[in-house]
């Protein structure tokens, strides 16, 4: 064969074993050195195909589109430092569990640290922030060549999809030329893809624990994020009748069953800073499904209690216990845990929980009605949210006033964020990502900082088509930091930590040709949501105020505690 | 000692040990765990202190610093995905042997791994793109404590900045709280700074070397980029007399004594596209100062005469050499070379390549006047630089156009560029980082790709003074594809490598306050070029056609070996 046939060989059959193992969706960053793929992926039928050239966005777009398919994401880039762009997405996709399939084009070996350009040494580039990485060989007309690289490519999709999912590395040298014959016939793969990796319960663990249910009254489920599937937990929820405390990405706190209402508590947050409640709340087990949730108060609370038995339900060996209370780690697949059983009584305990959590959704209600700060603001967005929609947090404030503002619902709206490792780079980009797998119309709430951070993710509307609404909060600076001890420290606290840029995004939205209200009141945000929206991306700019926030937020905690005394305080 | 009073007394070591190890520059991202480093360095006096909220702007600002100042930068962030966005200028860094000292905070070892949030495993983070990388304990009330980070802080600070440079890697844990006594009272340091790591030749090979140099007559110097000094170069090539073969990244095209102007050859890129001429011009020797050029037909010419002797002279064991040619590779500094000589006389092979340079030279001058295209823009630039300024280029098309347009010169003009590995990822920010540092008025060249990748660069702009003047050729997409063979493949071509955005900088000039100008025609951009700056921040957006670029970029060509061709060919 010549050159040309037996590289188009090869990119056919990396190509093609790819669109077999079920993978439809690919980013690619424009580069020299990844031509080969960049052709086979363009000229093959049959994949959504996405393109970014700033590769941190794009590493982070990659993530959106992963976290809403759950399905493994190829990103492609050429070599050097483009590779190194990737590495905060994939950071969080490691520890966040989302599947990527990272492939980095390299230069041939005799171009390795000979001093030529755009050459790095990118094997284990990514360290141990991926489940596996692997080094081809330059592709080569030999009989073993072909298959050796369709059970590879494989091997990567199935490790990335196993539960817990995560990213894998490819890193692919091509030698000069790096042109196909673009019309050389496609081959027939022969590897059958393997099933997802189910973690199954014992017979023996699955006795007690039934038992466990069926005996215990005052105990309490959790749910966090990565949970691959919440299908199912209704069923099992409503015949145990134990409050489920819901973190609003475990996304349980919408569409919830009418009957389940009671059940769902998501003002824990609120509820569980008082002492009275506290002791009234008490469990002697608890059961989590996922991840730890965002709430704080939550934590000491379970810290407090210790109680007899925590089991911690999760797909990987990683105990995910930062305070060391959990009894039992039953790594298996949650679902696998929500067994059909006997329908249970309603309990004085589940009545406690319900009857308080009433209280503090009233609270929150007056507060949004009465109230201008970030926190009344983004309840009045919830409200506003039609059915149908997505809803992806920043991390830092966002996050936070989703956990206390967003309230259960029957409406149906996926909440996501990046909690892998919780950064606030690269969620614009995750954010559109989110939506381009979805297609349904996406909803961001963002600070003024994180959106800076990744502004250029919007670079990717220049490419695709969106249905995207942005909302800014902007308190000109990191507003957490005001939250933190560190404030204390007035000397240096604004200069180091408040960092304002004192920019405006009128100027983001006019360069991308972005629908933009600014907005200065909560009665303007209300009707600035009412309007329709026009173009592929809306920016709504908040102008809030970092002081205002805390005193208000502090305000509304000692509201709900002082009603939550007269009710509970022996 | 309280908690307090020893995580003070363990940053105050730390902080007065790297400022007695002469570190000035300070560049921080604002963050909660790095708290205690943020106010020890805030607090302490005499270092020039800057801020950036995007990590990896921050991380090719600090490059630009330490780029310019040839000194240790440290760059400092909180732990999580921060660190990882500080990767791909890490990676420059460590190519490029620019000496950074990364330091990142982490969270305590009871909180890795066990589901804690923004909580990453920091170790080894940027795998073998450090030179050095350590894991901190976590500060503690004991005898040795003191003692051992300060020591550890001279050899990173050492490390560092041993030739060849680099970056290293210090990774921190601090357990909350994270506050400092601001009033406790500063350390007093022991050790003593190590000198530079200074590499000198032997006696037997300077004999041999000093008597090739008074033999040979058909020998040539290539002088490229990272170069740790130019000290002394022009004394001793003027006593050698040799044409000297000089990489714009050098430095020695600018500042060039008027009696050595004869000697400096500027235009091989263009000249050594011209079969007669190479005939001509064949050495038996060559000897290469620093990195490779950037020049593409020059490394085609070394490999099509292969030298008798071609020594590569080179502070580092990394064999730079991806054409496998070197006969000898010198390990010692530069400098150590550039011995006193006896005078010889001018050769004929020296006129004969002086005289085919003016020849290119003044076809590159009527081409700036009579063409329209980016290089003739860039050549109106170059002419129009005052003396003592600095000029960055952006990889890809800029550093190729000054390559060929900028000519040698007496002015004071230092050129820079990231060609550790080539990325177009954080150029601006390099550039304004190596304009906070020498304090000169900084230019900027860059293709409308790299802008708006790095557009956040433009953060730090909003906390710090600059001086800075941005040329923005836009042509809409990536230029540098249009002349590689992939542009051959019409169908995809556009789509995939050209990219091109529709996006105009005006916005962005507005959100920044910037002064702003476009650019429609080479009349017009000398107009501009003569008006005065009255901001920080200029930008100059020049629209040009990538089409039109390479095809008057080849008929330039074509012209100059036409003429060579009627002198050279026998």
């Amino acid at each position: 064969m010549t050159n040309i046939e037996y590289l188009t060989s090869y990119v056919n059959q990396f190509v093609e074993t790819i669109k077999k193992a079920g993978v439809k969706h690919i980013v690619m960053c424009p580069g020299s050195r990844s031509t080969p793929l960049a052709y086979g992926f363009a000229k093959s039928e049959g994949f959504a195909f996405y393109r970014q050239t700033d590769e941190r966005s794009a590493a982070y777009f990659a993530l959106g589109i992963a976290k809403a398919t759950k399905e493994p994401v190829v990103l492609l880039c050429t070599s050097g430092t483009a590779a190194a762009n990737f590495f905060p997405a994939i950071v969080e996709a490691f520890y966040a569990r989302v599947p990527l399939l990272v492939v980095t084009a390299d230069r041939p070996h005799e171009l390795r640290e000979v001093g030529a350009p755009q050459a790095i040494d990118q094997i284990h580039l990514f360290g141990k922030h991926v489940k596996w990485s692997v080094d081809f060989p330059l592709p080569e007309d030999h009989a073993e060549s072909l298959n050796f690289l369709e059970r590879h490519i494989h091997r990567a999709v199935s490790t990335s999809r196993t539960l817990p999912m995560g990213p894998v590395h490819i890193n692919m040298p091509f030698r000069e030329p790096l042109l196909l014959n673009m019309e050389q016939a496609l081959p027939t793969t022969e590897v059958q893809v393997s099933e997802i990796g189910k973690l199954v319960p014992s017979q023996d663990f699955t006795e007690w624990y039934m038992d466990l249910l069926m005996r215990e009254e005052k105990g309490i489920l959790i749910v966090g994020d990565s949970i691959h599937s919440t299908k199912g937990f209704w069923d099992f929820a409503r015949m145990l009748k134990w409050p489920v405390l819901v973190d609003p990405l475990s996304n349980l706190r919408t569409s919830v069953p009418v009957d389940c209402m009671d059940l769902c508590i998501d003002q824990y947050d609120a509820i569980l800073k008082n002492d009275a409640f506290k002791q009234v709340a008490m469990p002697s087990v608890v059961i989590r499904f996922g991840a730890q949730p965002v709430s704080k108060p939550l934590t000491l609370f379970l810290k407090a209690c210790k109680p007899d038995v925590y089991i911690v339900v999760d797909e990987s060996p990683i105990f995910r216990d930062s305070i060391h209370l959990v009894t039992h780690h039953a790594q298996v697949e949650a679902t696998s845990l929500w067994i059909p059983m006997e329908e249970k009584q309603v309990s004085s305990y589940l009545n406690h929980w319900s009857k308080t959590n009433d209280i503090a959704t009233k609270h929150i209600q007056t507060y949004i009605e009465t109230e201008e700060d970030e926190g009344a603001l983004a309840g009045i967005l919830f409200e506003a949210l039609p059915n149908g929609v997505d809803l992806f947090a920043s991390s830092s404030m966002p996050i936070r006033d989703v956990d206390t503002f967003f309230n259960k619902t029957t409406k149906d709206v996926q909440v996501y964020a990046n909690r892998g490792t919780n950064g606030i780079d690269g969620v614009v980009s995750s954010a559109l990502g989110v939506q381009a797998a979805t297609n349904r119309p996406g909803y961001l709430l963002i600070g003024d900082l994180a959106f800076l951070h990744d502004v250029n993710g919007l670079i990717v509307s220049r490419f695709h088509e969106t249905d995207s609404t942005i909302v800014i909060m902007n308190n000109d600076g990191g507003g957490i930091f005001s939250y933190l001890p560190q404030s204390t420290e007035t000397n240096y606290f604004e200069h180091l930590f408040g960092t304002p840029t004192g920019l405006e995004f009128s100027h983001v939205a006019a360069m991308y040709d972005a629908q933009y209200d600014a907005v200065h009141s909560k009665d303007a945000f209300e009707q600035v949501l009412k309007q329709p929206k026009i173009k592929d991306i809306r920016i709504i700019e908040v102008f809030t105020n970092r002081q205002v926030n805390t005193e208000t937020h502090r305000k509304l905690w000692t509201a709900i505690s002082k009603e939550l005394d007269t009710i509970w305080k022996a």
